[in-house]
């Protein structure tokens, strides 16, 4: 097996990057492909024990900052990382593509410069995978569809499926669609329309609709919404979590007895945070491309991109994009 | 001034609304007319001192319950305290309906069978007031419209203005609308679509469009947003909210140091709950009927239902009806 990683994707890179793939090609038998400016990323591995590491380098003269507009970057730097990495899977000489970098530019080029669609996809699917109360759940779309049909999600809901299956492990996930309300009336047009779709399709366990707090709660495995509502939802719940954090360290280092209370409850914040810490879990699937891509986030640590690298490794041993292509394709 | 009281309202009813009224009443030049069974109305009246108070009781036979169908109970519970009492307004016999009940029937209730629209208003909207880093923000629609045209989008900011600038009290208030980032070409259709409109408003400071990070940063005093995202947007807020204070608590009292730490953190808890606690604001207005309606949670406490109270009375003085209708009215 060969993986791809950008060794120019995180906010940090090429330090955790590299690091990274040095740790994950320790734990598994992989070839892992080190793509970026290779002076810098050489410079990187010679930080590292390498001996008996299967660990290749291939040179990328372009790198796609965060801050650059993914359609632009697309199209203005066709030697960056991103593109010449996923150049590999796109030509059969890599399975997978680990990124850390520009979610957007990923989306982009992927979609439209190299990859493509699995034929029969009619929309790629960003995804975002999240704790909650009994395990990890996956959403989807988190972003790439602002507006969609009722088929869109339909299909989103089987290749998240296909994702929760054959990669992380769970059987007959449970399958739910992100409405205002569980009862059958609830939702608006598009929740409605897609109803009728859910249920019919094959392999899939649907299992009605979800309000936000019972996706929290473990309700369900995967959860399934148009990009914009996703988009809003993730934000949501990232935004009100770390609001509630930094109020109660606020206050419990504000009083003279608080702040010892706060001393002693500091391991307490630290599993909590370590819990619902998305960095654990390593990245997320774009799904809906004929490859297998997963992207973490720019604040990665090198444990985060090992994390993402195993996730690459499951899905390729999984046969995730072939399940999709046998479900969906035409 | 005349303001009516759902006597009935509140899970625990007639209690916390029966005393939230009574200190109300104490603390204001308004007569306060509770709404409800009469007998435990008065029975519960009698527990107070209300010497000296202005406050009358009207008799309705029927209760809505949480748990009722919103257009089964209007249709079919024509006595309830709902119907009475916004009746009362409707016909001029009071100046504005506060109630802790089921917000589905108060909608149907107000809108279709008394109330009814302010002429011009194409669509209600239904609120939620709630605390950010630096204030409170006024959130519309959260519900009642899952499906929405750019128009009445406009409509509920120019409502939601009006209401942050002559109830809460803000001079100028800073108005957007909910999206999934920042720039100008993000958004779905109708977010794309409202753009203009809003630009073209009068009197309204449209801001631009905020992500949910930047609404619980305090970036804004009012965001708009369709019913089903707004729903989406304040529940997930709500969810992840409550999961992470029961994370940390669980933490804290989970191991023998820290929870001696939980012990000393207490209060610190407790000042977190108070800051983000709904019930301190006391409720939220339905916008756009011909009337002022408040609308508070039916989980409220006595200071809940009193702190509603003063809002309905600073709607009234402010002429927020008045005002709106300016604005809309054809």
């Amino acid at each position: 097996m060969r993986i791809v990683v950008d060794a120019m994707g995180s906010d940090n890179r090429p330090g955790p990057d590299v690091a990274g793939a040095v740790l994950a090609a320790r734990e598994m038998q992989a070839t892992l492909i080190l793509v970026g400016d290779e002076a810098q990323v050489r410079a990187e591995l010679a930080k590292h024990d390498t001996a008996g590491l299967s660990l290749e380098v291939v040179h990328a003269g372009q790198v796609i900052e965060m801050t650059d507009s993914p359609t632009e970057a697309a199209k203005e730097k066709p030697n960056s990382s991103i593109h010449v990495g996923l150049g590999l899977v796109q030509r059969g000489e890599a399975d997978a593509f680990v990124t850390m970098g520009n979610t957007g530019a990923v989306l982009t080029i992927a979609t439209l410069f190299t990859l493509r669609r699995i034929r029969g996809v009619k929309r790629p699917a960003l995804t975002a995978i999240f704790p909650h109360a009994a395990g990890r759940v996956v959403a989807a779309d988190i972003g790439a569809n602002a507006d969609v049909k009722p088929e869109y999600l339909a299909q989103f809901a089987v290749m998240a499926n296909a994702y929760a299956r054959l990669v992380m492990g769970i059987n007959q996930p449970r399958v739910a669609l992100l409405s205002n309300g569980e009862e059958e009336g609830k939702g608006n047009e598009l929740i409605k329309a897609t109803i009728p779709l859910m249920r019919e399709l094959k392999g899939v366990n649907y299992i009605g609709n979800v309000e936000p707090k019972e996706v929290l709660n473990g309700a369900t495995d995967v959860v399934i919404h148009d990009g914009f509502t996703g988009n809003i939802f993730i934000k949501s719940i990232e935004a009100a979590a770390s609001m509630v954090s930094k109020l109660l360290r606020q206050e419990i280092t504000s009083g003279v007895v608080t702040s010892v209370g706060g001393l002693l409850a500091k391991p307490a914040f630290a599993r909590v945070s370590k819990r619902v810490d998305p960095f654990e879990i390593g990245g997320a699937p774009l799904l809906g491309v004929n490859g297998v891509v997963i992207i973490g986030h720019g604040r990665s640590t090198d444990v985060g991109v090992k994390n993402a690298i195993h996730q690459a490794r499951r899905a390729v041993e999984g046969r995730v994009i072939e399940a999709i292509s046998e479900q969906l394709g035409v």
